[in-house]
């Protein structure tokens, strides 16, 4: 049976990545006979102005139906004065939720040809390689009640719920554990336990599915240290386990820690591990249409589909190697740039990608 | 009328480095004549173990009526089995809460003795001058409802409130739009409006209250991004505003670009300037009782205290220019050490900046 990837592009820079990321996968596909095939749909702003809503039901259709989903970005200031439930964004919230995408996996790995591209002194992150798992379908992103309502003293108050269940925090950490036990076994826990009920729940769980795996190291930290450690001394991690909201702001951090934000993937998980998969960074309007955005995110979680969807280790490792192999080539989009090398558009850093492979 | 100040050493390394800020006190209070008299009582576990709750009926009345409290810091591993209505943290957010400190106000400056204690590139950090303005009595560290309960389905679900109201946010941004009148006239506001509805409010409040302060140039910043700005390119921020959950966050980022956590200060403010003041940094328990403590947070929060409640910028500009003398003199604490300089202890460290007075 052929195996079928939704691909939705999104707004801004979106459209132009996805078509590096096409052209490598596409060549994967050909040259290894995985036997994938390609469906396109509009999503986020896109999407809105084609059907006035961020997430079409034919979109969603496409999703489910499919095995994974490319996704480039939503959003943008031309959308940002809409209501709420019809942004760009809830298109990607909408999606992460309805196919129960609850396992964000953004891996931060700094590359040796970019250690002087980072902000931080090179003994600090030179041989950074941490994984952030971020919970993606629960806590204050979708907690209930939530809005903008007039109080009874004529004042506006505006109110979201933080909200996570014993099971929701127990599907990821066993998640996390897993990844840990693949890796170098150290598991933190980030939460507030200190102050937010939620996440002295959210601690509880973890300490207790961590009894499950005794060969993972299991340690808990407040998010406002795990953020501040993170510059002090990010090699310090090895699985980072948090909620959607504290993944979100530390995901970020790590990935300014690889110098760009342009270098990260990631990967969204069920529980059977169908995903959606997207760069970490955003749809970047600044630079929309410029033809100058890194596609080595994309590129890159085309490979971590790849490996965890498609179960095609070898295919993804080939497609790591030649960003490799296309950073070796000391090619460089302008924002990972410095002297000496040679600085490229977007669809030359997807050819120098393709030619390496 | 003598001024009073409350005096709460707290738990951990807080009795020691709250110490050496007395030092510094009482001899600035005595050489220029201040008036200042000192009333020291339990906080935070050290009044659990004394009096079975973190925020004695004494302790409170006492703040209460001062003009301004000293803080060391709260908590630590002895006291995080107990539930949260008695826990150490409960103590400081108690006196916050009781107190109406709403507007805390961060400031993270490198000092130029310091620029190779940072861990990320001098070129990136040098000159670093910086105000988090946090809002610290509301948000979700004291939204209703909140807690553990059973779910009809038998498990427990962790639940907290994030909440503002307009009037929450409006006073805030005047604290803010203040500051930012006094300093480099650039205010950015952080937020999550693109998922949160209170933090939609929060956008809005603070657009409107940015045309009485026509002078200040007002950006909106999404809170993810902030804190992989602050990692990428820090001197682009004058003036910071947040919710106290972001602020919480994005505090200790920018406590740690300035090389140590343990530099810096902090002061929480009324409507009326009486304030708390203690360090951004917390109780340290793994080098309590160990004499190696940085004390110049706290004694910099001395400073705060007497520019902000009592009026005296000379004799806050007295204080940082004796730390800053101390530190011409090459003397660091364990966490400011660099080869080339002479290491000292918590003491020895306060003894060099009331030298330098
Ligand atoms: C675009 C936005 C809704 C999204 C999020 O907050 O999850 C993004 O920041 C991310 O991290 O994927
Ligand atoms: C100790 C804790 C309750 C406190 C907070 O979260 O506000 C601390 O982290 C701070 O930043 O002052």
């Amino acid at each position: 049976m052929p195996k079928k990837i939704a691909v939705l592009p999104g707004d801004g820079i979106g459209p132009e990545i996805v078509a590096e990321a096409l052209k490598v996968l596409n060549f994967i596909n050909a040259d290894m006979s995985l036997g994938l095939n390609f469906e396109t749909a509009l999503v986020g702003g896109a999407a809105y102005d084609a059907f006035g809503t961020p997430l079409p039901q034919q979109t969603l259709n496409l999703c489910k139906n499919a095995d994974a989903v490319l996704l480039g970005a939503v959003g943008g200031p031309k959308w940002e004065p809409l209501a709420h439930a019809i942004r760009p964004e809830r298109g990607l919230l909408g999606i992460r939720s309805e196919l129960n995408l609850f396992s964000n996996l953004r891996p931060a790995i700094l590359y040796p040809q970019l250690v002087h591209a980072s902000t931080l002194k090179p003994e600090v992150v030179a041989g950074l390689d941490l994984m952030i798992v971020r919970e993606l379908t629960g806590g204050i992103y979708f907690g209930q009640p939530r809005g903008i309502h007039v109080a009874e003293s004529g004042e506006k108050v505006g109110l979201n719920t933080e909200i996570y269940s014993e099971s929701e925090i127990r599907r990821i950490a066993h998640s996390a554990f897993r990844i840990a036990q693949k890796r170098r076994k150290k598991l933190c826990s980030v939460d507030k336990a200190n102050v937010l009920e939620v996440t002295e729940l959210w601690r509880n769980v973890m300490a207790e599915v961590g009894k499950d795996y005794p060969d993972v190291q299991l340690s808990h930290m407040y998010v406002d240290n795990a953020a501040m450690q993170l510059v002090r001394a990010p090699k310090q991690f090895d699985v980072i386990v948090t909620t959607n909201m504290f993944g979100d702001v530390l995901s970020d951090i790590a990935a300014m820690l690889t110098g760009s934000i342009g270098m990260l993937p990631s990967a969204s998980l069920d529980a059977n591990a169908k995903g959606m998969y997207e760069p970490i960074h955003g749809s970047a309007p600044d630079i929309a249409g410029q033809g100058i955005a890194n596609p080595l995110a994309t590129i890159l979680s085309v490979a971590m589909m790849l490996r965890y969807t498609f179960n095609q280790p070898e295919a993804a490792e080939r497609i790591e190697a030649a960003v490799n192999s296309a950073l070796d080539s000391n090619v460089r989009t302008a924002d990972i740039y410095s002297a000496g090398t040679t600085q490229v558009s977007t669809a030359e850093m997807g050819n120098a990608v393709l030619k390496a492979l």
